[in-house]
């Protein structure tokens, strides 16, 4: 294998994939990918939020143990990304899109300082080589989009906003993007300008240029993610199409857990509450995924083109999905399967994998298991002293995997969200959720309150919490018994790998002389 | 509080110390620190380890946290001590002894490239301030000690060895103090010359000089650690003295859980299976006690006579037990009580400690608990984020704590164990134990075999292991869930403190307006 592409989208459900099955969106260039390769179809993220889901698929580690436990949460220093994996093998990681990479003051000062045998990518960006970094709205990642939009004649003084995330009432005022009630209008800027355009472009550049040498890179789109506004033609592209059906059941949600009751009272979820406000949002959700599948038909394209398909790895993903409504609630974060599990497609080009194109896996694959898989295709080292996923190349390549995992886990901590002001827990208050996911059943486990228990088998909806219900006391305890040996494998021991440890066991240093009569 | 004076034995088995109980040794002046201050009858480590547990000491964090598992196992260099805490304050916490600490292979690059924020004193020596560091043999800390034999006199290519752990044989030839079989012979170094007596001066210098100044101390003893070989007169002191029993029930050693059975491979434990070993060593072991505490007057000695007792906070423990022959055990690292609880007595001169001045206090301390003490004694931030212990002044001052932790937990990784190649585990076999242990029962979880369970309330020894009957589920359930409530509720989102959170929380970043109408 010579290359890597790594493909993430922002927010994208499953279930709007027409390979994952969806009858109201029809996908043709994800299928495409589909085709090629193998789709997991239970695939879950290790935290429903953007920045810790990301840390996870880029360190391959849970958020527990990487430490960006919510958006805008560093990670410390000592954490490292397949990025820093790659480079440390002479090869580099590029970027055209988005990471949400949040630099930890000791890095900024590491940096500063002109310290350590880290590059600036490796403090200041995660590890990866920045081709262009774009992350919407946040000081982060806007100045390269916005360079490029006022080169393309865009004026007003944030032109992100005022032209690629708003639309325009018929007086010609801005009608932002941020009000959902704008969900209908297209966005105030040319389809080839808008920001799946600009990554899709920076990728595709790329590819073209790198087409003589090994390259690995991650082109993450900040879409279908908000604001929830699509340029034209995509913005009334699904207006009057079918949508999927909203999963509501109003009995379970008045005898509620109460981290979710507290859920309620942000402003994604009071408006999403309202039945017409989901409607109203999803066909701008749908014509947002349309447009990141042509030009993802582009990006492949191009692979075929300059002759790169053959040596290329691809893998595409999401950070996690979006309610949409579902349950009345907005956004994402907690852990229904809508938002915790995302299509996870790997097109690996080794004759190795040519049986098992175009076949869907239901095995469950983790945001983890990015890592170890794109080091297994690349043959670098595993970096098992800190890596806690599994590679994905044995199931892709059908090769017998016995002892695969049978159950997947995802962590949620709300300590810097109104709901914990809402549950009046003061700031030093312990507000962290576990999930448990079997095939059959789903526990969430809260610190300070019961857990929640569903039994997806007969009830896929999750509508019906049994967390409470004395009856399933055994399930609780054998699915936390899963939590507690999850717990304990995770990796600590990251200082040393493990030929240092295969040198140090049961060899004391030179004089030191244990035990001995 | 101006001073704090942080006294640590190495392998100081709390049974030894007359003021917790010992028939057979007396230690008048740790017995006049505990009647100074309170001493804690169920103190445990974090671990049986030096390195692991000292790290838990420093950091305030359990070796799952901190990441340093065994000795020679660097913590990342994101992880903090009490020392950098105290430097953040513009304080120093300088040494005297030992620490056990390994600077990380990151933390040397940020040294050597001149780099971070952190100091010298930070990266490579966990936040001290080196008045002398001793670590006995290891290269890591022989240098000082060294010089100071050499000046004294003593000649050889090291002294350490030959003169203050080694005897001499009736033909003056070398009886090196690594053979146990020479425990009963003096080591040959003039007892004001021996290791003990070396940081003890090093520490009643640093006390004197400082006296004009607030300061912290990090006492650090080697002993009674290995060599078990004492000078005179300290070295036949005991020799036919009363011993304690040795604790041994060889048919529950018959059925033995398998990494238990596989220590029995580890030299010191086939010594130490012989009982006349035991017998041998032991009375070395209690004049090197012994001789501890006649320094320990010394030291407390100058405070009083520098008029700085009154002002001076002290803390008195030990890094761990020692099997000493019990259950045919040498060394430590095990879960038994002999190798986990450890002596730790607290001064604190303020007023509101007087009325507990003397007492014995029976709640579970923890080797974690002392950071947040000094912290709390010195009126610094708590470090909430990080630091997984608490503060004992509480209890110190008889001030309410009603919701005081009613159970302990404990660590082991024997991947670097000879015990790890004799149960036949590869090098990325998970290797790790963990132990909760409340009032009355024992839990050891071990990855990867059943559990250990123990009744302490009726098995107070620890010989009857009833990790595999049947009848007992239940309380394993209930101590399992004891252990995966605490896993749950260890600190990993360190990169922020909690000022921070409180900040961010319901509080996006200027611009997002995420979910609105």
């Amino acid at each position: 294998m010579r290359n890597v592409l790594f493909i993430m989208c922002d927010q994208l459900r499953a279930d709007y994939l027409s390979c994952y099955g969806s009858s109201w969106l029809r996908t043709p260039n994800m299928d495409a990918l589909a085709a090629r390769g193998v789709a997991f179809t239970q695939a879950y993220v290790q935290s429903g939020v953007c920045g810790p889901s990301r840390m996870s698929f880029y360190t391959g580690r849970y958020p527990s143990s990487h430490g960006a436990t919510w958006n805008f949460i560093p990670m410390p220093m000592s954490e490292l990304t397949v990025g820093d994996y790659l480079s440390q093998a002479g090869r580099a990681l590029h970027l055209a899109g988005k990471t949400h990479f949040e630099p930890s003051a000791e890095a900024m000062a590491a940096w500063r300082g002109g310290a350590s045998d880290r590059s600036a990518a490796s403090l200041l960006q995660g590890g990866f080589e920045v081709v262009c970094r774009h992350e919407g709205d946040l000081p982060t990642g806007k100045e390269d989009y916005r360079r490029y939009l006022e080169s393309a004649g865009y004026a007003g003084d944030d032109p992100w906003l005022q032209h690629a995330n708003s639309g325009r009432h018929p007086d010609g005022s801005v009608a932002s993007g941020w009000q959902m009630r704008h969900a209908h209008l297209a966005a105030h800027v040319a389809e080839p300008h808008s920001e799946t355009a600009y990554v899709s472009n920076a990728a595709i550049d790329f590819i073209r240029r790198h087409r003589d040498e090994p390259w690995s890179l991650h082109l993450s789109y900040i879409k279908p993610h908000w604001p929830y506004i699509a340029p034209a033609p995509y913005h009334d592209m699904y207006r009057r199409a079918e949508q999927a059906p909203i999963r509501r059941n109003r009995a379970s949600e008045a005898a509620e857990h109460p981290v979710l009751a507290a859920y309620r009272s942000h402003d994604e979820c009071r408006s999403f509450d309202r039945e017409d406000v989901a409607r109203h949002v999803r066909p701008a959700y749908m014509g947002l995924i349309r447009q990141i599948d042509d030009h993802l038909g582009r990006v492949l394209e191009v692979l075929e083109q300059t002759g790169q398909a053959d040596r290329t790895l691809i893998v595409f993903t999401s950070d996690h999905g979006d309610f949409l409504g579902d349950y009345g609630f907005g956004e994402k974060e907690l852990f229904h399967d809508v938002v915790q599990r995302v299509p996870l497609i790997v097109v690996d080009p080794s004759p190795a994998a040519d049986a098992t194109r175009g076949t869907h896996d239901g095995r469950f694959a983790a945001a983890v298991d990015v890592v170890p898989t794109i080091l297994d295709a690349l043959d670098l080292p595993a970096q098992a002293h800190r890596v806690e996923g599994r590679s994905l190349l044995p199931l892709v390549r059908g090769e017998a995997a016995d002892d695969w995992r049978d159950c997947v886990f995802s962590e949620l901590d709300y300590a810097t969200r109104r709901a914990r002001h809402v549950l009046g827990r003061p700031r030093d208050a312990d507000c962290r959720g576990w999930m448990v996911r079997t095939a059959d059943w789903k526990l969430v486990a809260w610190n300070g309150y019961r857990p929640q228990l569903f039994h997806l088998a007969e009830d896929p909806d999750e509508f019906h919490d049994l967390g409470a219900d004395p009856a399933f006391e055994p399930v609780r305890q054998s699915m936390s018994a899963r939590l507690l040996a999850h717990q304990l494998t995770l990796k600590r021991r990251i200082a040393v790998d493990l030929d240092r440890i295969e040198a140090m066991t049961d060899n004391l240093p030179p004089g030191i002389h244990i035990g001995q009569w």
